[in-house]
């Protein structure tokens, strides 16, 4: 329990960090090791030509999602980069609020392969599908 | 020159509903059939955790590039929409202004395949490469 | 029970006339709707530069478990096309025997969306992961 | 043009040691420093359902012509291993020959970041186009 706490932080440290995160209104919402749940609500500033969510805010989840997933597995003092990611827009997102569920396929010493699935409110409809490659990155500050 | 010019506003007006884009502060740089050039400028809110420009904003970038190279080559009431993309993330977006170029590779009645290429403003780094399928959508208004 | 063996039926009558899964002595395992489940054992003229299973042998059952799997959901007269996939090599194919299990993720009129979980014969290593877009094509013979 | 040689042997010797890529009957057809072609004829037990060449065929085509891109810019005691590709099978393999052009968009210590496009005998129909990520693999034998 205290290491899960231990991971939500550390990912909760790097999340507050980024600007445009904070710019969509982007939540954490769970942290276990391999596996990462971030939230997003419809807000105007954030739609695209109809109306909806944008594919941009869904797509950053999902990869955010990922990215995160892969640090829980990830020695302590590593960052994580994105190499690539592929996602599948499914359905539009006619919700109030996406959620993006992050998990780890595989990690190794360098390369963690994860993948994501985003929902709307209820988590019964599917909006996109992430199949995504992250890196290790150490950083010296 | 006519027929770029309606290009031109015909993607204007597309570009200028989405709320999203906005926020970022993306440009439509130049249309022509089967090609569209649009760049965005470092701000702090579109930041990571490093300061950089984050990849949502190169991916936003590249997606919305190639989602309106495809539009030019759709009829004059279609609207696109993605339906799955990847991007490779390649350098860091270490400048103060991102480009991104999206082309046709092929279009269909239905689907229209497309790539982008974002650089950074001296055009000579590229910063990401993305593959892209888009779909006509017909919209009654 | 009698719609899965049609299902079953359908699928192993296209499978036939493919040349290329003969070749590689693919056999269909498990057909129901949304999921198929594909195998192929290890030989030598299957082999890469070290001697295990090819990645384009993981990656040809990977895409015809998914293409199986998208067909189980369309019309009877329906033919299934790849539009795009995307598939992480993630371990060696270090086993006698791989086996793909393609699910649909989102099954529309035109699009089907589908996954693919390549495992070794014990089904406990994941050796690739696929994503990918299916299309209905109607063929008149 | 000596080294270009050089350049050409290593991948051939690498290729000859593929019983798979014997298997389909490609072939070696240029190599420089940063690109290689890679050329196969259609031949019944190549094909798909409808007689053309399989889909599987030309992915396997495109991987290898970006792996071996990939190869020329390694260093000389590394093999090149496939993490990831995505690729869009543009229009149906419908000539004798296919003909696949790979090319490193971005070659970094560890990881290549690669491209490839596949087209008919007479170089003007695009077939498939792929971008792929590669890596470094150090093999001591």
């Amino acid at each position: 329990m205290e290491a899960q706490d231990k991971l939500y932080d550390r990912i909760r440290s790097s999340f507050d960090r980024q600007g445009f995160l904070a710019l969509l209104g982007a939540e954490l919402e769970y942290a276990e090791k391999g596996k990462v749940v971030i939230s997003c609500k419809r807000k105007d500033i954030l739609t695209q030509q109809q109306g909806l969510l944008h594919g941009a805010v869904v797509t950053t989840l999902a990869d955010v999602s990922c990215g995160y997933a892969a640090l829980t597995t990830m020695p302590d003092d590593a960052e994580v980069l994105s190499v690539e990611f592929k996602i599948n827009l499914i359905r539009p997102a006619n919700t109030d609020k996406i959620i993006a569920t992050g998990e780890v396929v595989k990690s190794g010493k360098l390369l963690v392969i994860t993948e994501s699935t985003v929902t709307d409110e209820s988590g019964e409809k599917i909006i996109a599908k992430m199949l995504a490659t992250m890196i290790v990155s150490h950083v010296k500050e």
